[in-house]
């Protein structure tokens, strides 16, 4: 997602190191410690932060992390979380390409996708957070067992990532091509979704468990 | 499919063995023979034959075989194919269910599956033509790397025919959640299909290979 730059972004997302994790290799293998929680939501790609804004009030008994590279963007999430402070979640405002670092391996329960650049040309698809290469990454810090939950308004990025997911270790646990034709109480609808829903397009999801190679 | 009845349908099947086929255990092993060629084609539920007409013509090197357990749409299919012979196809008007008894292990090469009646109550899953007991059957009949190709309109058989495939010894290929957006002259389009496209709805097609469990 991209934003006019905002002079005062870098400034807050420092200034509020309670929430903006400015080193997370310093957390890798203690998230559980740090977070307080015994499970961990990674949310990447988290843009303006109203996803895991609403569900980690939702799913307060879980830790959720969100990660978005584009410090104006990280701003804006970071401002909204910051609204309300609970314990049960953090930002980070880097790019997701070095989450090897940051996380151990099986670290992370479920990782979520939502709404991902889809990258339409094909000389970009190594950008796409459904490529092979990051699904790689997700393998290793993902548990045994561990689930992305992917939602997407694109059907290129949806059939392109069913595709590289189901060929590089993970089977397909829930798949839905419309999704919001029926109502999901358990799953937030953020504005820039309901925008979609609004103009009648379908929302694709689908739930994948790694099941290695 | 559901249509009057024909007092016509039978009559006029039993007259046409040239294209029907009465016996088809007789040709157990032997459809390579019989069609002369080497690739066979097997569509499940074809309905009124306006599918196994145009490709079969499209495909004229590849055999056809549609099956329809329907004696009254059978019927309209044998009329619609008698109009113009050609010698690589042929029909079965008879239920799939026992399929076993009519084709070796191995011996299809890709399985159609075209827009096939959705069985939404969930007490009616095992007449869907993905139920997993159906899918034990295409793959002793399928050709070790052989295919099922399914298209549909309907968004909840779609998911479950996903799910399904992908848990029982098949890997996803191709997948689209709106077929259409692109040309595909590859495939033809039935006038039942067209109705759905004109109504702006997605056309969703997936194609599986066999893999094994």
């Amino acid at each position: 997602m991209r934003m006019r730059k905002k002079s005062w972004a870098i400034p807050f997302l420092n200034e509020h190191n309670e929430l903006v994790i400015n080193e997370p290799n310093i957390f890798k293998g203690k998230w559980n410690e740090k977070l307080k929680r015994s499970v961990i939501h990674l949310e990447i790609g988290t843009g303006k932060g109203d996803y895991i804004k609403s569900m980690s009030q939702m799913y307060i008994e879980d830790g959720w992390i969100g990660i978005e590279k584009e410090t104006n963007v990280a701003a804006v999430a970071a401002k909204k979380l910051c609204e309300n402070p609970i314990e049960n979640r953090l930002l980070i405002a880097k790019d997701a390409k070095d989450i090897l670092e940051w996380f151990d391996d099986g670290e992370i329960d479920i990782i979520h996708l939502n709404f991902s650049d889809p990258w339409p040309k094909s000389s970009n698809k190594k950008r796409r957070l459904s490529h092979k290469n990051f699904i790689d990454l997700y393998s290793k810090i993902l548990k045994e067992d561990g689930k992305i939950i992917m939602k997407s308004d694109n059907s290129g990025l949806f059939e392109y990532t069913i595709i590289e997911f189901t060929h590089n270790g993970y089977e397909i646990e829930e798949i839905s091509v419309d999704y919001r034709r029926n109502t999901h109480d358990e799953d937030a609808i953020t504005e820039y979704e309901a925008k979609f829903i609004d103009l009648n397009q379908p929302i694709y999801r689908v739930v994948f468990k790694k099941i290695g190679e």
